[in-house]
């Protein structure tokens, strides 16, 4: 696998997404989320996977069920579980994460949005793998929750990924976000 | 994407697996997983996904929570859940899912092995995919849950997928199966 050496992040947005019917929401943190996006940013070498939920209430229920797996029983009964948690930071804005990735590496992310659609200022995963090998700023991949990301927030990234489906075959375009980390880490690192 | 000549199925198999402390188990079927695995095989193009059990309580239940998505309150509300769910057959034995193959096809699948170990009759995804290409067999693609499939089943099957981490990088191997499916399925028609 490609180890770049651009420290890499990766956030999973609750909010500001839409629902289904276009509302700007909060989506509930999803246990297997937690357990998912955590073993597969292991697997890629990722630095941390942000969890940006403002409700302190998802976040401490969150906070609960790690502390099983990193200090509890859970932490006895399964490392590889522990290690994967490790990486995990619970943060009420996705701004908090930008926060954290300066104050680690003294250098502000550059933001790489996702997305079902395509739109402007779409990179290929080639062209961003290229990017990652020669650069040492640190990235900050981004995915939504819901029914996507709010177009505020996507306007705020310094590029996107073009959508994991092609256009032109992709009539069915509904992968799990667990999928879709998945996918995207092995294409860029895998 | 590549819709290959070949037609492709997927099965979870939750018996015969190990456990942890390599007993040969029966794992418990995870609703995420239906729903995962579905919306995955859906995006990929794949004929059919199997769930293997032959606890048929277990089965039941499954049938239950699929029913909403297919019949009840949830087709009308997300008809993109429903499309997926109509790949998803259940069944008790990987025979089973053979017998089926054979009925739909008139032809018997070739069985495909996934597992995060190496060993004999690896094949990688390059070299799986150029067969795909160009052949009209129907394939069967094994992935285990729990602690992995029996060595005696493995046996049974014409190849193996490489894992998907190197071996040199690869000390942390241990992704989630619905990362592993879509991983799978995209490095082959992807």
């Amino acid at each position: 696998m490609l180890i770049p050496p651009a420290p890499l992040y990766i956030a999973l947005i609750h909010y500001p997404v839409y629902n289904q019917a276009r509302e700007i929401v909060c989506t509930s943190i999803t246990p297997f989320d937690i357990h998912d996006l955590a073993r597969t940013s292991k697997t890629y070498g990722i630095v941390k996977y942000f969890i940006v939920c403002p409700v302190e209430s998802q976040r401490k229920l969150a906070g609960r069920i790690m502390d099983h797996w990193l200090t509890g029983v859970g932490a006895e009964m399964n490392v590889t579980r522990k290690e994967a948690f490790e990486l995990v930071s619970l943060v009420p804005s996705w701004e908090d994460a930008c926060l954290t990735i300066q104050n680690e590496t003294g250098r502000s992310a550059r933001l790489i949005g996702t997305s079902a659609k395509s739109g402007p200022k779409r990179l290929g995963y080639r062209e961003l793998q290229n990017q990652l090998r020669e650069s040492d700023q640190p990235h900050l991949l981004l995915f939504g929750t819901g029914w996507g990301m709010t177009e505020e927030l996507l306007e705020k990234t310094d590029a996107m990924l073009e959508p994991i489906g092609s256009q032109e075959d992709g009539s069915y375009n509904h992968l799990p976000v667990r999928a879709a980390v998945a996918i995207t880490l092995d294409r860029l690192l895998g």
